[in-house]
């Protein structure tokens, strides 16, 4: 039983059958397909030996299978986790030297380590302060850095930078070097891969194509246009016109190793590492959820942290790049119809037979083809209307959201992501400082109360019922005595004011010494507090104070018996009062 | 008319006479009693010369008299900005020295200017994010700091340090060198202190002496201290037996100079200068309030700021230490009487002329005279017991204060300080993160509504509603989706779930995607959604949207709106249900 609450598989493998079987090897065929090409093209994109996406696909794949939950999620290298590598090994060494291959395989086993210590403590929640606009905004700025980061391999020239304007100023300034091979090469992919996402599917099913060979052709054009352009650069001596190859792979599996021990270079990658774990994290968990409530699957969290820093740890001692649950393959595999975990340890197997079939081609195959690739595949994770669609819907995320965009592009990764975190929780912050509140009267013939402002509803002139919308903390305790002591100096007939606390879910130290001084100023002022409404967990905790001893009011269960007990009301007049908060 | 705004004596001028005349400078007499010996012992405190806490005492107290709009706040050098300068400036020369002293009329006018930054900006509300628990722990933990590091004056001593470990240690390494003569002024002065204000008061009460007299004399203690060992000093040559003294003082007033315009210092300081500016404003302010709203006044915090603001800038260009309103003083000044704030520029003139009168004898003060006049005045800054009162009441409050408190002491004012205020609101969001709820039902006979597991309510085995006790927001998203999933799960026989909305007081962009997804599941599971007493702005939002369009259920005003519409009930059954949450 506890074997089983901390490996998932040895519950679900008894009920292994043919079948599923069948099931989860059809979908590791076609997600094989296409992770070949993503692999390889990962790899480059972080700066790193194109052996390195496939050694991340084999080892961590079949731990993710052991350790994992989502029968869906297809784990290893991704775009976004690319993109986070390359900027964090940066400032350690030159891409594609030693020492950087060394810190790569050091920032997995962190980003793992750091994964498995928050499941074992349960700090899943912590990525419930990703907010969803801060997490579309950085991965559709991170879809555009990626895609201006990999048209110097479609151009063949020389351009580094880890924000969109210092890339966008390399490449200016090497326009002259421009290989028009390789350009060509790169145009030819981008639009075929462009042209078989459009419309294959289409023309496919038209020439009476079944609907599923039809998909797995669309999903197998990146791989054709791998083997297309290695054939071709091998046939006509590409290399010759100063085409970019990936050159010799060494055939063959990983050796398992520990990566370096350097401890100052685990310190240094700590914060990035921080951060490529918890944006992992958090959209394998969105994707993997989202899957399984189609088939009205649960996933656990906690687990999924424990699996996906096992799958991690795999990746650092098997040399391979940091991974995470990729958000197309997932939905391919999930298409395609995988029903266990074991289909990502099926794809492992098929990504290791590729290795030692492909290892003498890939030799020939130009970075230009991967480079058109990845573009394509980032097209999907662009979604610039959102933030319009966010912003008309709330200010403060549509600014969250921009907010993280523009700095993920224009200074880096890490600044844009932390900036919006930040910010979301400051603008939260600043809301509950100011709490919306409103006088509210008696809907006719009910017990309801609602706004004066907004409702027709009867008022008394010596009653006003308060409503504060929001907990009572340190942040808006001030904000509460002004909105009290203003109402009571506004309106000298009052003699009870009562704050109906439905909205009220917690009472701080802070805001009880404020209701302490409120109560104090409106006996000196000859008016009494009451309290209606309050809410067990927080009755609970009034009881025994001081404050209570000294209210000079009551506290009602409801607001309509305070209305009872306290009211002599006007006739049932029409919204705008003089009272107004 | 904009004047007045901005210098709010033109205001108040016009109606000034003999009888305001009189009760400020009265007050003005006892004050400058009390603050000679304070401005003295609190420069001692922040490692700089005697004359620059009378200094601070004189310009600032014009200024703030012009610009301030507090009758009753006594303005000047404090002991907790004394303490966080001599924190701040450490780093940057040692205590005494040109550079010092330099150092400490730019944190002055750097204070100062952030302090009119923010009045100008408006952004008074920043303090809201400094909670009572952590101001108080940070108050009690400076009380026992400043008093520690007055022991070594006391005894006679050398020992610097910023926390009280360090101080500790210093002092105790140093027990050998204790000087007799200096323990003996140090330990005298200290007993009479205390009995002064312990027992004269009764004392001189039960002699037939008016209460006010007594509380004039009572005031007047650490004054004639200051007198009585400086002559015994000066006659019984103290110096020769190795009595530590305050030393020459430059006679006369202060030389109006700018600051130092060292970029570096500047930036440099700018973080202590942001901390002490914030404490000393929210001293400020809340001694201001309480003694306003004693009289029905009301202060303006925003004015406060550029007072307090000027105030610290005129202390920088005239040679004194950072000022702010001070506690005691302040409830003294209200207690003599202070009608405006002219009372504090009449201080300053008592200051002035004490200045000019004491300079040859002040050479003569022995230091022990002046730690112990601190030692009895922090005293009053001293709450232990409020930490165990705020844990009771609330365990984060608690542990917010006790940080604060712990590290305060054990390692500095600004770690101390800034992790309160990082942990309260870390505290505050992760509270927010996993909110209350309670599924409830209709209490018998009334339209009211309330927990199913605290009341006595009546139930419908088809319908469930739900009341989610806080606001709909990014980092409570998730939990959302899975209280109301789990509560899905759990009864298979709802048709109907109702979300009522009393409590929540925003839905952020995150939550409403998460909402659509509870729709679109419960959808899927033959489950109706229901809202019900959406607040107007959270409506005003919603309507608009994908989610109102494809909500399964319907937007209802009351909750009892949505009982009579959907609710077959059941009997009335006791608290505790198969249905929980």
């Amino acid at each position: 039983m506890i074997i089983e609450r901390w490996v998932p598989l040895v519950g679900w493998l008894r009920r292994y059958n043919r079948e599923l079987f069948s099931r989860d090897a059809l979908a590791a065929v076609i997600v094989t397909l296409m992770l070949v090409p993503q692999a390889l093209a990962y790899a480059l994109l972080a700066g790193l030996p194109a052996e390195m996406g496939l050694y991340a696909s084999m080892l961590p794949l079949v731990l993710y299978a052991i350790f994992g939950t989502s029968a869906s999620l297809a784990v290893g290298p991704v775009a976004v986790a690319a993109l986070m590598t390359a900027s964090a090994l940066s400032g350690f060494a030159s891409p594609g030297s030693p020492e950087y291959i060394g810190a790569a395989l050091v920032l997995a086993s962190l980003s793992g380590i750091i994964l498995i210590a928050m499941g074992v403590l349960r700090l899943g929640f912590l990525v419930n302060f990703l907010s969803h606009p801060v997490i579309s905004g950085f991965i559709t700025a991170s879809g555009i850095l990626i895609a201006v980061s990999q048209l110097k391999h479609i151009l063949g020239v020389e351009a580094s930078g880890h924000n969109v304007i210092d890339l966008l100023v390399a490449l200016m300034s090497q326009w002259q070097q421009v290989n028009m091979t390789t350009l060509l090469i790169g145009l030819g992919v981008w639009g075929f891969l462009l042209v078989c996402r459009k419309r294959l599917n289409t023309w496919l099913t038209a020439i009476g194509i079944s609907a599923s060979t039809a998909g797995l052709v669309v999903k197998a054009a990146p791989i054709s246009a791998v083997v297309v352009t290695t054939l071709l650069a091998w046939g006509l001596n590409f290399e010759k016109r100063g085409v970019d190859l990936v050159g010799a792979v060494p055939s063959g599996l990983p050796a398992i190793a520990l990566p370096s021990l350097n401890s100052s270079l685990w310190f240094g990658l700590l914060p990035a590492a921080l951060l490529i774990s918890l944006v992992g994290f958090v959209e394998s968990v969105s994707v993997a959820q989202t899957l399984a409530a189609k088939r009205r699957q649960r996933i656990d969290p906690n687990k999924e942290l424990i699996a996906l820093g096992m799958a991690n740890v795999g990746a650092g001692v098997s040399g391979g790049s940091p991974v995470s649950g990729g958000f197309s393959r997932s939905v391919v595999n999930f298409e395609a119809g995988s029903a266990t975990p074991l289909a990502g340890a099926f794809t492992a197997f098929g990504i290791m037979l590729s290795t030692l079939i492909l290892t003498d081609l890939l030799a020939f195959l130009p970075t230009a083809t991967l480079a058109a690739t990845i573009i394509v595949a980032v097209g999907t994770l662009i979604d610039l209307p959102a933030v319009k669609r966010t912003w008309q819907y709330s200010r403060s995320d549509g600014v969250a959201m921009a907010t993280t965009l523009m700095l993920t592009l224009i200074h880096s990764v890490e600044v844009g992501i932390i900036s919006g975190v930040a910010l979301s929780l400051g603008l939260y912050l600043y809301r509950t400082s100011q709490p919306h509140s409103a006088v509210v009267g008696r809907v006719p013939g009910t017990e309801h109360f609602r706004n004066v402002k907004r409702h027709q509803v009867i008022t008394d002139d010596s009653l006003a019922i308060l409503r504060i919308d929001e907990s009572l903390y340190f942040a808006n305790a001030r904000y509460l005595e002004d909105t009290v002591m203003a109402l009571a100096a506004r309106a000298p007939t009052l003699k009870h004011i009562v704050l109906t606390c439905q909205a009220v879910n917690l009472i701080d130290a802070s805001a009880l010494e404020s209701l302490e001084a409120i109560n104090a100023r409106l006996k000196d002022a000859g008016a009494e507090l009451h309290l209606a409404e309050v809410k067990g967990p927080v009755m609970d905790r009034l009881k025994h104070t001081h404050f209570c001893q000294e209210l000079t009011g009551k506290v009602f269960f409801t607001t309509f018996d305070a209305w009872q007990a306290l009211a002599q009301p006007n006739e049932l007049i029409a919204p705008s009062l003089p009272i107004k908060v």
